[in-house]
């Protein structure tokens, strides 16, 4: 429910054509009890940020029936992030048309790729190790209509490939940075371009690294200005920033 | 040095009008050597982002001598950040046109706010102990030409100012997030605005908070989609993520 | 055995009706040793608390042998919780009256859900994966005779589910609020109701969650006063924190 | 302001007897805007809680003009918590009744202390160090109207204090424990009564207790069923969980 | 090889008796190099301490032919723990008079059990779950010789099973005492008895319970003067402590 | 008060020659109250441990009165720690007769000290930074009667001097081993002796020590079989253990 | 690609002999992209380190074809380390002469190991669990040409090993040490050798070793001077690290 | 004492020249025990490695007396790190030719600083706070007689520094790295040169650097092969690996 039509509701009881108690009635519709289990609208985003399923821990006939629902209700993307290989079946015979980044573990149910895609975010990734965290901000940032530049195997070792990169660095209007081990990256990102920084500590790494929090910490302490961090491996989360600012941009 | 011209110095070096080795020394200019002390670059920044003394550790003549030289090398934005009080009187003895933000720190040398500010930014603060991270953010981004919305005292038990600020969060470009103890204010405001939500975790907080773990971690793993976090107390980065934003905005 | 046993016993000695030796015998009789394993008495309540067996790492024999053994000691609630899925069948064989929370992992033996229940607690969740610890809360306080009242999905994007429940949390003895990730709720509901509220952090979330570290710290600094805290995961201490406010308001 | 309250305004708007602008403005009233510092409202208790001024890091004239706006608005409790000793002076000066309870760092500006007191609530203390945290729960509960019973020094070395102790235990409407080091008091109250334990871990210990880490991992780990715990040196928090049941209980 | 022997050899070659070269050769000799596994001489305990194979990650035919080597070059106690139940059968087809002590995975090929054993030693558990860490120091204990007393089931809410046991604490040579959770039982029985209190941490407990670090803290923290802490979940080295004791009791 | 005085007790109460109340009269009167401060009596050690004033925070006037009384009320040992250096002379004014070992911080005020010593305790110290934790272990295990041999500097750079101390080592009753940093003697010591080894970790080191969480982790996984740690800096907890095995040995 | 080839082709730019963007093109050569995986170049050491592939999460087929384009486009040392079993066959398919150490779980593809080997290194090991860090690093650094010497279960309780083992310490280039439990042994190799000292924490140990955090922090604060530490469980690290050592001496 | 040393001593008890307990006597000589303090033997040094005092913690006259013994026992390097301000006067009062390097606070008694240094360290510094740590490893590696190349400013924002400066890193027998916040330039500065890299991560930083944590654990995890690490802030520790690696060359 769009923040408008909560303000349309609310002059409706000021203005006696609407009761309290319906008005409650209304607020309360846009999550689907399905009995089975509830929508996760954790992660359902009003305000121009798709419908998502975080389908990690559903059986496949709940993510199928979400997804239905999903996209009886709204005309946005729809989206499901950390599917297990078992629901992609299950979806894709109810959703034939469904597109699937396997390395991402997402499946997009319906996406805004269009003729004209709106802005530009580059997605950075340290090492190979690092991609399926990386797939996930690409895959999802691309079924919300944005354009995805990746660069690929960008670690310290292969810096010649992020000065290679420059051009698509300096259009970008967000660039992901997607890292583990120390998380270096951003820092070094960030003293080559302008443009707003997200930067993605994954758990890659061994002993010390601790699960991605020798990265995290790394990032969160980067001496290049106004880098800005997502929880470990939360490449969902890196995109959904992306598309804040290129919502921003595009108003 | 922006970017333009470390382009325009390799094409030079192709064409032969300029030396490799002299290429190096200009490189190498940006930086001043004082002698005494370096000029702490780690906060310069290139691509629009302004000069910036950290001047915390700083003795009162090294600040004034660094903002000396910065202010005749450059022409953008001069700010020094976490300014001690024995340091403004010998700043103001020099710059006398100075602006100091006391709860912030913040001296601002020279400043882009003009008649048409760029962008607009919201800073909502939970509680009054995180105004000082808070002024760090605004005192920053306003030296940097951009329009500030301030939203102060906005902790779960006001939420009321935040439903009441709705107006500047849905203009913002970027609205950033000051809160201390539990961290809980950006998963509230994310779900009000579509806008990029920078959020600052402050170090307010006794016990469990462990100096800002707390509200770092909150943030981190806040159920609002896309919402990013910055150093503890890090107001200066969360201004220059958002300058990093409108900048990309305005381009 | 009772507190008042317990003192009945001790003048029993000052009386010489009772030898000191023989006390102790008495004192030591509410344990069965049942060879193969003792009774899990760290659960066992004295005082209006349930008899309790934790199942998670005992054999099905030994969970029916205890159960048969608490049943004819005791007159309450016999509960087991984190009951395994291989348990149930052998629990149900011998005791087929037995009523199974399938979420919570519960079983139930002997109840004290009757005409006229107990109290009234509120069951706040933040998400879906949160619920199988609400409803180890849920289950148990209903065992123990008191009317449960279930807010699911009500995370920060779904702050109208708590504000439409806002009659059940005014009547509520005590609130349970079940949150992972930031564990931000419980701020939220504590703004809202003067009831006791008590948080259980769940070992939902990824990366930066650190198994339910950053709920857990988040709660603990929550900004509405009076909110306290459970160990990570313990639906079951919720339920008996709830029962100890309830049995001291009937009393 | 009163949850009645809202309703009615609410009420009001539908109604037409109020405009929505006016609501909000009225929303917007209990927080005094002192120019000089906002009221910390994040410790304002509606629902029966008191006003509270966290006065730790104020000025004494800013304390004491929050004080005079509490007193004015308000007609329950106006307490102020971690009061520096400068600010002592100040109040007195201006408000010659209050109370100061010198080890709890608590000022009372009014109280409901009065004949016939609210609920009962025991606090415990496992050592001597341990009393300034202990008394800031003791002095808040008291204000609040509530009868407090103390027992102090009943560390494990001291248990028949504890045990001397039951008649107060077993009437209490709920029982503060407070204790530092490993933090196993709570676990032995709770064996002892079947009312609301709420333990307070202190930063009291040295080296490995981590500035109250080890006693704050204790009490959550308790093995008494029912035991919850507040923030590290939290007495206030205690005393307002406290309050809460009280409340709910004369309801 | 003792210290005397040693001192003995480093004699012999100031007195001519013995080359440098064959008095390395001389200390090199106690640990037999078996080609496919070097015996782990860390467990291997001069000084009156036992030899001692940590059989975890070993394969049945190394842990047998290490058995072997020991039995033969040495005359006391020779003991396996942590052994996998795979192993257990090579050894019993092996050495048929092994013991085997399931719960505790401890297998003793050789033990100093006699008539008239060496002090004694209490074992008290907190609960049940913490069975094993307590029987593998009861096994070793027994096995060099000591005679050992168990309480078992001794928790907080078994407080009366401690009180039942003063005898046995009260003459113990040593007390070790094996908690999970908050750890809290080392104070209480450290506060019965003045015996010196052997603590063992161990990983039982759920979420904030952090694998054993609440225990570990609780234990390091205690109140009780003089308790001492082994690293968590280990027996075996409270058995060493305890065996440490009572040899220099006997000496 | 002893354990059979506590046993006489109840039998008198068995016996109709004491009231209960009384009797609980009987068990509170060990602690004094003294109105300004209770008597710390964590420390207070039955069972023939010394009485002990933790002076750390308290005025010189609460830790003479407190010394006062306990010399009154007891006969042995009475000792206090942590003195702050203001304190040091009021106590002397009062009891010229004290002993104070500025290193340890340790005031004695009545001492075991004797002809005939109890026991031999070895104390090791890594380097001279850890002296005032050792010396603290050292002058209260000499006021308890006991013989202390001390060995300093016997750092992994002075393994020599341990080498050189065998003697005292092999005829210890226990060795207490100080140390910082990396906390390794413990282990090499452990190699030498059979003799009980109580390690005890100081906050000694730079930077990643964590004041003295390296040296306690270090410690607690020591490949010596049988080292047992107290809490960091703890070395009246040391003395006490010792003190324990002491007891044990001469009764 | 050699540093002086980088040289090479900037001269050639700046003689106009190569367009800026053909040297784009040469700098990206040295990563061949396989379409299915990058060759993970993190690891890949220009400056006389050898091409690794680091195989544990690739397929057996991606790992044989990165294989063969490092055996295709280089002339050193071609290795692959945590090479799980089921690659080891496809490789010795396709590369029947390789060479393999199994307990390492390294295969070396090309080595140079030759009649004059290029320096000395010494691999000591506290105890038999640390062998697979231990060889990984010896079987990494005989591939690139080094002599190895190795000194296993040399930990504290067996010293005697380390001073007989005095020789090859006293000639080595570099000494890696690799330990785990208390990491203890760099301290006293360091206090034997003036040689550097590469120390190398293993996940080896139980409990409060934490993975391997205790070793680090061990190793971190040896009271040895000079010591240098790798991540934990990284033998391929110290071997790197020594061969920069020995390709620095031979230079 | 040198490594030789001990080997003729021992050679003389073999030969009768000399008896045992002499040659332990004379084991023990190198420590002075002056009464007041002990030699802080831990830094000092054999096998090449200078003598040092750590003054932070000792007085000014310990100091000098402790310098005065070390110049006068021994022919090497004698340095004094960590010296506070009050200590150099008395130092420079007794020794008017000590050097002392104000930053570093460090004073060299006497150098081995001469016409031909041994070695060539480069030090590279991230940013001006890192200066102190690198000013002791420079200062103390030049005392012993190795020639320093600084390169300061080097952080992320000014990687044309170290670009500029691949001269003396390609010929440096070793790499000191200096750094604080996220830690990242030995990753950097370890894919430019083959030499070995030392690095050193330093408390500089604000919140979430956690004092150092943030910086260790990016260099223990750098994505450059054979990057090695020293304890946080241990410049003199890096100055110490240095001169090992430097030794090993030149011998």
């Amino acid at each position: 429910m769009r923040a408008e039509e909560v303000n349309d509701l609310l002059i409706a009881v000021k203005e006696g054509r609407l009761a309290p108690d319906d008005a409650v009635g209304l607020l309360r519709e846009p999550v689907d009890d399905l009995g089975f289990a509830q929508i996760d609208i954790h992660r359902e985003l009003r305000q121009g940020l798709p419908e998502t399923i975080y389908a990690e821990h559903k059986t496949p006939e709940q993510t199928v029936a979400i997804a239905e629902r999903m996209l009886a209700g709204t005309t946005g993307p729809v989206i499901a992030t950390r599917v297990p290989k078992v629901a992609i079946g299950a979806l894709r015979a109810r959703f034939p048309e469904l597109t699937h980044n396997e390395v991402a573990r997402v499946a997009v149910l319906r996406s805004e790729i269009g003729e004209s895609p709106r802005g530009l975010v580059s997605v950075i990734t340290a090492g190979t190790s690092d991609l399926p965290v990386a797939e996930e901000a690409a895959a999802v940032a691309e079924a919300c209509g944005i354009k995805v530049e990746r660069v690929t195997d960008a670690g310290v070792a292969g810096l010649h490939r992020i000065l290679a990169a420059r051009a698509p660095l300096a259009e970008a209007d967000a660039v992901i940075v997607v890292a583990g081990m120390e998380g270096a990256l951003p820092s070094i990102v960030g003293g080559l371009t302008g443009a707003p920084i997200i930067s993605v500590p994954t758990s890659v790494g061994y002993g010390a690294s601790f699960d991605g929090l020798a990265a995290l910490l790394g990032m969160l302490n980067s001496c290049a200005a106004g880098v800005v961090v997502c929880n470990i491996d939360n490449g969902f989360g890196a995109a959904m920033c992306a598309l804040r600012i290129v919502n921003g941009k595009i108003r």
